[in-house]
């Protein structure tokens, strides 16, 4: 006799436990394309710590797989929920509990969006550097059980650099209080460093105490540069990297990606294997850096224009943002995210470039070039990614390793990556992690399948 | 029959295995004042990744305990090494292997000394940001075992902010690699993070990548301010953090440390109570700064002097940097390290004249004001520490954890501050921690009784 974990979360939950239809269809997916097999038994919208917990011990008690949920925006597969499995939704746990602007902390629940806390933080003169793409989107909890990184990071850094201290309820509903209030602290094992990027598979994240910055004070300078090749364009993002300005911002689009949000925006076309970089330096000498980064962008090829003003400036970043719904005119995508050290750029693209000759595929690719973590993207027909594009992607993978980088920058392991962990980790390591992840949950019911595939 | 550890030893190192009584005696204690009951088996200088390997399989073999060791610096008699054990040191395991300006890495042994690794890079343009005050005489894997942080760290940074990847010796001989080279990367849980502060219990710390930053350009401002007591100053340091510039370094020295260190160095004694800040402004704007964190000391009640050039301002951070010295004219010193956050620095001077009235003690304390990290210091007699002072000691704790903060913030638990370490951490993440150590080291060979005393 299977117990009826339905009724089970529905006795402590009310109608915080939703099995409708629509829910149970939207849990199965995040926004990498990949869906799980099968239903999830519910979706649970947790509006507390204690229902967290609640939740946590009906599972342990009936040996019920959990999938914690944040807004469903990762690109791993991560937040998928199959049969027999509940999708436990932080969204609704969206509140800033706390902002110290004179510590330069908050503390929020996991659930807020991050674009909603940082407009919240914005009066106070602070704010929460990590900035993927999706904040306009994506959780606070989410970008931390992902460890994201977004645009601004090569100089204000990822989550790893944001967070002092993370609440978390383990498998069996007990909850852990990681970190402290205080900058510094090395008191036993960094257990909060091991939360961030954990996909979910260490607990479930229901509060977090955050590292802000100070507004950064002083203009923001705006600049692109056209090169006439991909690669020309890899040489020179290395080329300021390495003359030890540090841009806020600093994107590269090669020539199928830039032609398509060209397309996309009604743009006029971009000469012919064009690629380009996108630039923004802040702070009190952003004036001198820009000029500085400009000279650097000439010598090595690129046409450089300038904005006049921080409008024209956001203009020019826009092309960038609406790279995710250009790729989407073209097919399906699976976004890769493999990461190189930054002077390896120009060979990575040359992998690239080599790998669509040999499967003869198209791969448009975006890079955060300032930190060299790429975002090749697979364009294909249907739903279902085909065996010569995951071909392709291991060839991909491997080529990244080879130049001593990781097959993920920002977007995790999930489901989509699990297969080529143990070829990074080695299977010593592979091993020592998937331990690690049982001291915390001994029956594997926290997000099982992920990651790990066992 | 016990296996003859020694000649084991002997038979695959050479004379690389020492039992001089010397080296023996030295290897007890570290720096804490802190050191071993009974002598090691014996002191093996490391001379390779391969020499770590073959001790660790006969430590396996046998059962014998293992404590990793660099400079034997460390305030928390971590390295300390007793009866029936190896004292590994890694000392002579000193390359810097690689240095990449471009990428903003370098590749180390771990017996490197952190400023004679800074002097090899200065000609690159780079530099390791962690500056413990014992840079010239510790170790980088040392600074990496403890999490060591230093003054600059709360404009550059701690070793957790400044490590990429680590290569690690496990219990049973096995070598990692952790990490990567690249500056983002999501792969799995993160254990290089784990590593950093580990003190040893985890594995050994046989090579490094470092996340390097450029030379700092533009000029060094130093400042000084002169307060009428403690508390004064604590608030002034406060008030530089809440508007919002960040000063390279600001160290607040009490009057009883700050009198002490004038009379060590000869010069004329402060005004009776007086208390100072030290401030550092650096970059392209530090003379801006510098003006404007002045304007707020005045504000505060400070006597303000600054620095005419890079000359007198290494003078003024003498006085900062004579602090060790000047301690130990005192008395035996207990150098306790608790953080707060930094707005709570006046509760927590308030708390220790609290503590100091309440015990009849004298605790001269300096702090890290940047990062609110603080340094009371017990002077007693004699060898050992009267209980009275770990009585105070742990009122100390208290209070700062009450505060939000941690019971130590830079040195470590290592002996010395392993009975409270559940008392900050709860006992069920004591558990899940030790727990953790276990799965790297399943017979508890790796610095035992260390961290957490069992
Ligand atoms: C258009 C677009 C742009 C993107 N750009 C970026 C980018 O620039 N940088 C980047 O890093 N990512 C990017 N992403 C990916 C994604 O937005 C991030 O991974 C984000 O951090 C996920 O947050 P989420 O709230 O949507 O999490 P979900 O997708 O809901 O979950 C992601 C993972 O975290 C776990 N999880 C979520 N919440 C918790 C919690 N509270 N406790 C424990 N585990 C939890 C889930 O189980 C899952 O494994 C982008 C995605 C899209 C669609
Ligand atoms: C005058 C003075 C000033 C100081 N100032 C500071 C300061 O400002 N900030 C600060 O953080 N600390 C400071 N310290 C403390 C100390 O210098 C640091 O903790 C330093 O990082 C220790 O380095 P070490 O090489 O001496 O390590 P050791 O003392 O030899 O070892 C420290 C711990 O690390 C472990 N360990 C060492 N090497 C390895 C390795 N390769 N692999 C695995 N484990 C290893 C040991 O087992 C031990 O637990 C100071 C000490 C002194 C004496």
């Amino acid at each position: 006799m299977t117990p009826d974990v339905v009724a089970l979360l529905r006795a402590e939950l009310g109608d915080r436990v939703d099995t409708s239809p629509a829910a149970l269809e939207s849990a199965r997916a995040d926004k990498s394309g990949h869906a799980s097999a099968g239903s999830p038994l519910a979706v649970v919208h947790a509006a507390s710590v204690d229902d967290v917990r609640a939740v946590l011990r009906i599972a342990t008690a009936t040996r019920t797989p959990v999938v914690p949920r944040g807004a469903g925006t990762g690109l791993a597969g991560g937040a998928n929920t199959g049969r027999g499995e509940i999708s436990l939704s932080l969204r609704g746990m969206d509140r800033l509990v706390e902002v110290r602007p004179d510590d330069l902390l908050a503390v929020v629940e996991p659930g807020i969006l991050n674009a909603e806390l940082n407009a919240l933080l914005e009066p106070h003169g602070v704010w929460w550097a990590p900035d993927p793409a999706s904040r306009a989107i994506s959780t606070v909890g989410g970008n931390i059980a992902t460890g994201a990184g977004g645009l601004l990071c090569a100089k204000y850094g990822v989550v790893r650099d944001a967070v002092l201290g993370v609440d978390l309820v383990l498998a069996d509903g007990r909850l852990l209080h990681l970190g402290h209030r205080s900058v510094k602290g090395v008191t036993g094992l960094d257990l909060t460093s091991l939360v961030i990027g954990s996909e979910g598979i260490l607990g479930v994240v229901v509060g977090a105490t955050l590292k802000l910055r100070r507004l950064v004070a002083g203009e923001r300078v705006t600049l692109t540069a056209l090169f006439d090749d991909v690669r020309t364009a890899a040489v020179a993002s290395a080329a300021v990297t390495a003359s030890g300005i540090q841009p806020a911002i600093m994107e590269l689009m090669d020539a199928t990606s830039l032609a398509a949000v060209h397309r996309l925006l009604s743009m006029p076309a971009p000469p012919a294997g064009a690629a380009q970089l996108t630039i923004q330096t802040d702070g009190p000498v952003a004036a001198d850096e820009a000029r500085a980064i400009a000279d650097v962008l000439r010598g090595a090829g690129g046409q450089v224009a300038v904005a006049v003003d921080d409008a024209e400036g956001e203009t020019l970043l826009a092309v960038r943002r609406a790279l995710h719904p250009a790729m989407e005119t073209l097919g399906t995508t699976l976004i890769e995210d493999v990461s190189v050290p930054r002077s390896a750029l120009p060979a990575m693209f040359d992998a690239i470039a080599r790998i669509e000759r040999r499967f003869g595929l198209n791969i448009p690719t975006v890079a955060h070039a300032g930190d060299g973590n790429l975002h090749p993207n697979f364009v294909f027909d249907g739903p279902d990614v085909p065996a010569v594009v995951w071909d392709a992607a291991e060839e991909l993978f491997r080529a990244a390793l080879d130049l001593g980088g990781t097959l993920t920058g920002e977007h995790g392991v999930g489901v989509l990556k699990r297969r080529w962990l143990a070829d990074e980790l080695g299977d010593d390591q592979w091993r020592l992690q998937r331990d690690i992840a049982r001291v915390f949950d001994p029956l594997g019911i926290l997000n099982p399948g992920k990651v790990f595939a066992i």
